[in-house]
């Protein structure tokens, strides 16, 4: 008889439940997006619906409606009543008995969360500390995949060293991106950051931060850095969905600057705000 | 109010099923092995323990009792009652609301199934075909990971050529492994294959291949191959726990020796058999 078995219990396969057999667990076959709201607004919810159609053409999920996904986010974001609210969701590709080989007709799993943003606004104030880590992702970390051990390593590792984000540094030396947000430095009135590969997320908050640097001023160029670089910065920041614009003030130990937020980056965070309000 | 929705169901947090905040699901963190049994015994069961132990060792998985998994194993397979079986079995860091940071109290979620084995004995006589993929895995594929997407996409790709693997070929122009096998070639009395690197899985097959081909009187190499050597080699091969050694007659399109599975390779599948009896 072929059976599962989950922690201890023996179930005949015929009656396992199918979330056990999500391909989202056996190969990270899915793709996922975080949004947030600010007092009660989600923001850039078209953005990220784009590119999470982008990330699921690139995986060669197919049948699913983009329209049908909009509804249930806003849906479940309504039935929430969570005024500053993180949401997360994914889509897997269905499941099925494990074989890498897919079957066309597989029904894709969707799968969200509503959750209270815990904000913390003393990060913004204070600034954080980063830690580099070998950037050990796969090749094409444009698509934003389930596949996010790397990350996860990375990031515990940076917590280890008492970091709350890890810069994650390629085989040629060079600063691709945070394990979990966009990593951008400045020097002068210039603000670098990587360009956007296969290496590279597309993240919505970095379209954001340029449009911010573009207003106050700042040029902008799109170039990777190395963690020596990044060091002799005047200023670092990260950003990412769920905190928009995050102060760097320590990078593997060294301070950056004289160790607080630096101006640009103070007056992006501002401008942030006028986007998101 | 925190809560999740399933397809269109939407589920208060706090009633949401623990599978469900699976950090396999969300991150792949978590580590695999697959079993197979010959007439009734499981082949190489210490060996595949040894480097699940290993594979969480290196994630930091720590908590799980090696003799615990064994016995769950053998009562799983025992209760199949299946000769012939596959055993697929996971083990993930645990269940909790979504954050790449870890709790190290977590209690790991372990899964296993038992599925008859469905031998395909043609392939052993007439070979198969492959045909190559860029090499998009993470650079820790030494850790048996639930990280598989870019496996899963080298062998769809394959399947859409006809082919039944994909065979990885890094950035170097080398090639590392199959999507989902060990990879080896023959020329002369040689066996070559790639050495056991981080980029490449340390296949328990391989070590039973290698073992024979020692018995059979060939040389082994350790040392990468490009596509372009393959081509000429007088015979290719690949080697995973479930097939155990599988001929390889046309790779790209091309035709390998006479486009029939070799003489080594066949002594080769026939040593395989004593090991297994």
């Amino acid at each position: 008889m072929q059976l599962a078995m989950i922690q201890d219990e023996i179930v005949a396969m015929k009656e396992l439940a199918p979330v056990y057999l999500d391909r989202g667990i056996f190969f990270g076959d899915g793709v996922y997006e975080v949004l947030r709201s600010y007092d009660g607004k989600i923001f850039a919810l078209e953005e990220h619906l784009q590119r999470f159609s982008n990330s699921l053409a690139a995986i060669g999920i197919a049948r699913v409606d983009m329209n049908q996904i909009r509804s249930r986010i806003l849906r479940a974001f309504d039935a929430a009543s969570i005024a500053n609210a993180k949401i997360y969701f994914h889509v897997t590709r269905g499941s099925a008995l494990r074989d890498h080989i897919w079957d066309a007709n597989l029904k894709p799993n969707f799968f969200l969360t509503v959750s209270q943003m815990v904000d913390e606004p003393d990060i913004k104030t204070s600034g954080i500390a980063v830690s580099t880590h070998p950037d050990w992702r796969w090749k094409r970390c444009d698509i934003k995949s389930l596949n996010l051990l790397p990350n996860v390593l990375a990031r515990q590792d940076a917590a280890r060293k008492g970091c709350a984000e890890a810069i994650l540094v390629d085989e040629a030396g060079l600063i691709t991106e945070g394990a979990a947000s966009a990593f951008f430095a400045v020097f002068g009135q210039t603000l670098q950051t990587a360009p956007l590969t296969a290496n590279v997320l597309p993240s919505i908050t970095r379209n954001y931060v340029i449009k911010g640097a573009q207003i106050i001023g700042l040029d902008i160029v799109e170039s990777s850095l190395t963690p020596q670089q990044a060091i002799q910065a005047d200023e670092l920041f990260i950003a990412v969905t769920t905190k928009d614009i995050v102060p760097v003030v320590q990078f593997d130990g060294a301070l950056i600057g004289d160790g607080k937020p630096g101006k640009y980056t103070r007056l992006l965070i501002q401008e942030f705000r006028s986007f998101t309000a």
